[in-house]
């Protein structure tokens, strides 16, 4: 245990800090030593402080710990994971960059600051060259790096191998996501139970300028967004855990329905190739029941880690379409920023 | 009272039927002397019968009807609205026909047939014509016609306005239908509560085709089907009443979102002109509010007669975009049935 | 319309005053002229203020309505009803009291003030005489007149019968509440979806110290709460609207199942004596469907302000038990307080 | 893997039984050998007959067994594991016991059989005594023991430490069911999505009679039943797992909360002594947070295997109350049914 890296949680009693608290637990290579959260948590043990609302039970090393600020004085880690709200973390953020500190942020403050990097192991390793230019921009002697939105990165994970085999063109999408997307107290059970609410605030804009950005080129110091067009519709459904989206596509050469399921299915990248301790098998994982996949039953597939997909068929409109499921608070939060820290420190880039 | 047309319900205990019940009492032109049902229900008072599953109470003057078998013979009236499975329908309506009675069906059995009337009265009453081929080709002194699936009638109503000003090329659309929509029992809760279910079983290619009769051509004695592309995904979500369809749509002459807003808007059509007893004032609504519609707070919208749109803005890809909500069980069956009657009653046309 | 009173609803853009508005449209005898609400809604519009959450469209003639301060200054109506929160009602009503205005509050501030009624038309209407006691004491032109929590008063309608026929000794109760009592936003929906809360912050209290004022009696100026036992849980359920309760009761004289299914069905009171408008025609309602009552179909029976009681049977402890259900946020809020009004109207009492 | 037991599931495709594939995998003692399912399933691999309805993966080892038929010729192992329907398991399981086979039952058939041991490990392992008089009664070489109902068993948990330091005169409880407990089909999604029902047919009988005679004496060859009162009201819930129930009880000597508490959570029993392999460690974990157990959150504390007790406080009427929660399908059902087998290996009673 003693040679594990301590690491912090920012926004530690969070919905997000919540699930770092469960992932890291057990982690080869990193350690929970600090948990940092709002003034009004501060002083208290992890244990009273946090109303922990998962159903496996909170790990015993974390529940004596006190909560502290989250300042760079306050947690000594040189590595943080930031479950923060954007505002708070737009504010906090940068003090631990500038204090040397790696920042492995879950928050939407950063993700589309230039130089930035907006980071799917799987996709975009290249991208970490950005933190060179963002600290010599910002004269930072630590970094932040960031993962998408909950419902982008679902759907990432399943455009990656085919933007690799046949180039994307354009993306028509309706997503049906999960309560706990919205965090704690999030969505009120009074607009959702039995209901469905059709918008996500800014979520739809998210996932358009992201996913550019997260397929983009990295010419010089720069990100080139991909030149792809897409059209996106978010909404809400009363489901706990698990995004899904019915999703339409045209790729480059108008490929075979056969084609692109090989592609998904045979589907492997950097994080396997390396085998990242929290790198699913399989990124994409396909199924062939027509009523399949389903949040409450598929989530959990690779411990919450890939995109599974199903009902792969031809779009008469745009070419090839399917429906796909995301673990919204894994891979689609804090699991994705322990497989960016876990990517950075395999490739020396953690201070 | 005594100058009221006397029908009977076809399926009377089941979903559909208790919903024709409830929307037929107190109506102005029919009233409601005979309920059929299967043969366990037989001989019972309606009251006993069926367990009614609807919020307002079951209506007194259908307490003490006895249940008849569904056969001309037990069903003396000469309009009947059918509410059976589309296994049974398939059996029992043409007996009905063929005894010289108007079958107003909500079943799917024969609303593809070439010589069925598939009759939304705001858009196609020309289709009425069909009649006569119907009775000439197979003998019937009476006739069916039917109303469209859930799905495809909320999707319709919407389309109606763009199709006669603009033209409609492409329809791109996911749906979030309601459980009441698969009837009783219907969907299991295992399957549903928390959870949805990418798939309906045959519901995309209903939409489809019915879609593309709806807005055909009468050519003579059949039907010319529109040309018009769709590509539907239907998806089942913990909702009780009420569908919800995301809708990108392509449309002649690329009108501006203003447009398509203005075209919607002021809709009026046959069934308005007419004052038909269950017609809405407004058979499309335009909502603002970017959260709407919602199922629960908007189904009952123009008594659950008319289609709510809302998210109405540019889509990058086909042109236009809209989310779009129907209430299932009344303007999707049993209303849509009613208002058929009505028209074909105003027409002249009914026995 | 111009011999209508004109009455101002506090806390208007709230869950209960929502209601308020819905249920005093097309009044006979009220007419809502003002709408106050907290600072951020002050001055606009209430159609603009106010985020509508009933399934029924807002009235037309509130939309225009300007929301106010609640203050007596703004608020130029003689009679009030409160849909404050109670920390508010604890600050604003007694300023309205003090100006000489009828407070008719839904809040729980007063409930248990000595010198309040806490009234339920059918049970205690001697109560008001203590209006007299709280004018004189706090020397108010006006007054204040509360009506029970929303659990309490589902209760106390099945026991009023059953209290003036027998006499209540002991009441062990379970309840299985509505979101829609803690109001908007009220409960998160990650905290109830597909889950339930086994506790209600105070409920279990309110309801004991409550039903034993409303049953009390009036002893000169002050009440002697009744001293039956109450020991009651109270729980949180995914269901939007109507409390279910399952009680078993200890009765003086342990009546048979028979006498009292008997008492409950052929109990009216003293609103349905002076027809009040709101007045449901049985204020219990009982049914031998053995899996009724079910709030999402039985809520709305007597247009939500009666109690329905199900599944009567011997409780082999206490005696009798059955499974009652209650309309929340109508008899069990706002519908309560417009009977209350309709009532002292009916006295004389109102300014 | 060559010395575990070879055990076969009746019912191997049902809710039930798929949950003992689930809780077999990797068991130290037993390996699933045979898997029964009606005749529509038999003759087709598991993975394709077997519409798999938990979250986690269907067992590697399981999914290219056969389906066979329910009888001791197809099911060639001598321990099976029967999650049976009522109907099937009173016809099929005495061929079993008659074949010389031990059956272990989670049917409800032959609980309250005077000579089939309904058996709790932790209450009542002498009850295994009914099997000698079993098999000479029905000259039978095997024998059926049987777990009891899920509302029974979580609740017998919490009442055993009761019973032993205390004695049991009353309970009234009132249960808030999962929609998990009837089955798959089971509740249809109309009747509890944003609903409840305040009857579950048959469960109040049954909770009240096994608890009897699973906390009764064994008096040479018979049990006589417990001479305590129940009162139960049984309600369905939209939960997906995990009943709750709210219980008062009077306990022999009244003891303080104080005393109470400290009896549940100090109480280990046999299958704790044995360290069978699915014991809980704690058969009892109590709770001080007072929104507390919770289904969702909780239902899964001790692998499912304990009864979860919150809101421990004074009961005015009957002495003390309390909360709790049990997991309906691992301890409720097949994890009862695994735990039994456990203890009658270890006791060498298994054939």
């Amino acid at each position: 245990m003693s040679d594990r890296i301590n690491v912090g949680v920012l926004g530690a009693t969070g919905t997000v800090g919540q699930r770092f608290v469960q992932l890291l637990d057990g982690h080869p290579w990193f350690e929970v030593a600090f948990v940092a959260a709002s003034a009004r948590s501060v002083g208290q043990r992890y244990a009273d402080a946090c109303a922990w609302k998962l159903p496996t039970p909170m790990p015993e090393a974390v529940k004596d710990l006190v909560v502290v600020e989250p300042t760079p004085e306050a947690v000594d880690a040189r590595v943080v994971f930031s479950g923060l709200t954007s505002d708070a973390a737009e504010r906090v953020e940068p003090d631990f960059a500038q204090a040397g500190r790696a920042v492995i942020s879950n928050a939407s403050s950063y993700r589309m600051a230039p130089d930035v990097p907006l980071l799917i192991p799987e996709i975009n390793t290249d991208h970490i060259g950005l933190i060179e230019t963002q600290r010599q921009g910002r004269d930072w002697p630590g970094f932040i790096v960031t993962n998408p939105n909950c419902s982008t990165i679902a759907l990432c994970l399943a455009l990656a191998p085919l933007e690799s085999q046949f180039g994307i063109e354009q993306i028509l999408a309706t997503t049906l996501q999960a309560i706990s997307g919205a965090g704690y107290p999030g969505v009120p059970s009074l607009d959702i139970l039995g209901n469905l609410v059709p918008n996500i605030p800014k979520e739809e804009a998210k996932m358009e300028s992201e996913t550019k950005k997260i397929f983009g080129q990295l010419m010089g110091s720069q990100i080139e967004p991909h030149e792809m067009t897409l059209s996106v519709t978010t909404t809400r459904v009363p489901v706990v855990e698990g995004h899904t989206e019915s999703v339409s596509l045209t790729l480059t050469g108008d490929p075979t329905v056969d084609d692109v399921r090989s592609a998904l299915e045979s589907y492997r990248s950097r994080p396997q190739e390396l085998e990242l301790p929290s790198a699913p098998c399989h990124p994409v994982v396909v199924t062939d029941d027509p009523n399949r996949p389903q949040p409450r039953l598929d989530s959990d597939v690779e411990a919450g880690m890939a995109t599974i997909v199903g009902r792969l068929r031809p779009c008469p409109i745009l070419g090839v379409k399917f429906v796909l499921l995301g673990h919204n608070t894994i891979r689609g939060a804090a699991g994705a920023s322990v497989l960016n820290a876990e990517l950075l420190h395999q490739r020396g880039v953690l201070p």
